[in-house]
């Protein structure tokens, strides 16, 4: 059962500004729902589609197919949807590497690049106030599940950069090659913008700039924000 | 000027039957058509929406903005739209690494990982007949104007590694570490499904199986095939 009031709440989820206004967010897919529970993120309501799922659900709401639809922002959404609180983010700690973006605009980079701290143990994610919002549908759809295992903050970036006791690395497309480069136990990296890279501003606090070389021909196109995260994440982690 | 049977031809030109039996592809916006052009690739009809591109474009046929998007593919397609005729694939060279991917489906990724072996200056892509048509026009998109300069052949991926001198590298969520070893001057890298790996057949061909470290909380979800590319591309490129 589901009123139409919940539903109109749940279709409001997909923008910012209600997200923001009830402290809430929607997860669709059994798998990031399911990994969101055991992460142990605390649920508002749970809507499945069919009495299949009703049983690996117990706490759900059994609803229409066409009801899901109207709630789903997703075209291919699957049959279950969870409501949950937004998690209360945690201090950013300075024990371990941090990653740092510079207005990331598009969903898809963001995913992934939460995807990829999981995967190489990064607990700390910095946004600046500019990037996407990491509980926009299609964010959580690229993560497959990770946020649930990331510390999400967003903060005035140039303040937090200012105020770290950490090494503050940037990648820009004319920095020192990242190869055999002594990358320390831990320190910040910063990632910009996918059209402008990082901020002129974020720029001037960054102590040290580094590369992806590039080996093939020379042309205007840098890597993307997300595959160079893949890169730079794994040089920092590479024992050698 | 454009007739109504044009348009169909372009619009046609979406689906891959069409790109085979034509022999075309179509490419939106204006850099990818440029870089097309400067890597000498034959145009077949170029169209441009604003009387603005006809002064970068000479070649060009002025268009109603209707018209374009009646040709066009995409929601924002941009102003130029190029047709071209596909290019004749060389022969796959094994003087160098060469990438093959087996029964990739996601156009994202495949644009990615082209996008890739051009920055990493890796000549030749190899691909299962099964894997997403690389003039599909997500793919072109997402390739940014690489697949200008990167030689991709679709082949039958079991019979051309089993006939390639070169050793077969392949991706496993379960392989022995990349770090560390030695990884040769030249080589096949074989990345396989988004949601299923490396395929059984092509498995039993592979000499070495590799596998990125996973840092974080053991979880079920591997790397993205593009995300995993661009991390062993980096590790077959760095120089120690």
């Amino acid at each position: 059962m589901v009123t139409k009031n919940q539903i109109k709440l749940v279709k409001s989820l997909q923008q910012k500004k209600y997200r923001s206004q009830h402290g809430l967010f929607v997860v669709e897919g059994k798998k990031t729902v399911r990994e969101l529970l055991q992460a142990g993120n605390q649920l508002f309501r749970l809507f499945v589609g069919n009495s299949e799922e009703l049983a690996n659900f117990k706490s759900a709401a059994l609803v229409s197919e066409a009801e899901l639809g109207q709630m789903s922002s997703l075209s291919n959404s699957g049959s279950v949807l969870g409501v949950f609180y937004k998690p209360t983010t945690l201090e950013v700690d300075d024990k371990d590497w941090v990653v740092a973006l510079d207005a990331v605009r598009d969903p898809g980079n963001l995913g992934t690049i939460i995807r990829l701290c999981d995967w190489f143990g990064i607990k700390n994610l910095v946004c600046s106030m500019d990037t996407v919002d990491c509980y926009n549908p299609k964010v959580l759809q690229a993560t497959m599940g990770s946020i649930a295992r990331v510390n999400i903050v967003y903060v005035d970036l140039v303040d937090f950069l200012r105020n770290t006791p950490l090494p503050v690395y940037g990648a820009f497309i004319n920095g020192d090659t990242v190869y055999g480069k002594k990358l320390p136990e831990k320190g910040i990296l910063a990632m910009g913008n996918e059209a402008n890279g990082i901020s002129k501003t974020v720029e001037s606090i960054i102590s040290q700039r580094i590369s992806i070389p590039q080996f093939g021909e020379q042309t205007t196109e840098s890597l993307n924000v997300a595959t160079a995260s893949a890169i730079l994440l794994n040089e920092i982690r590479r024992p050698f």
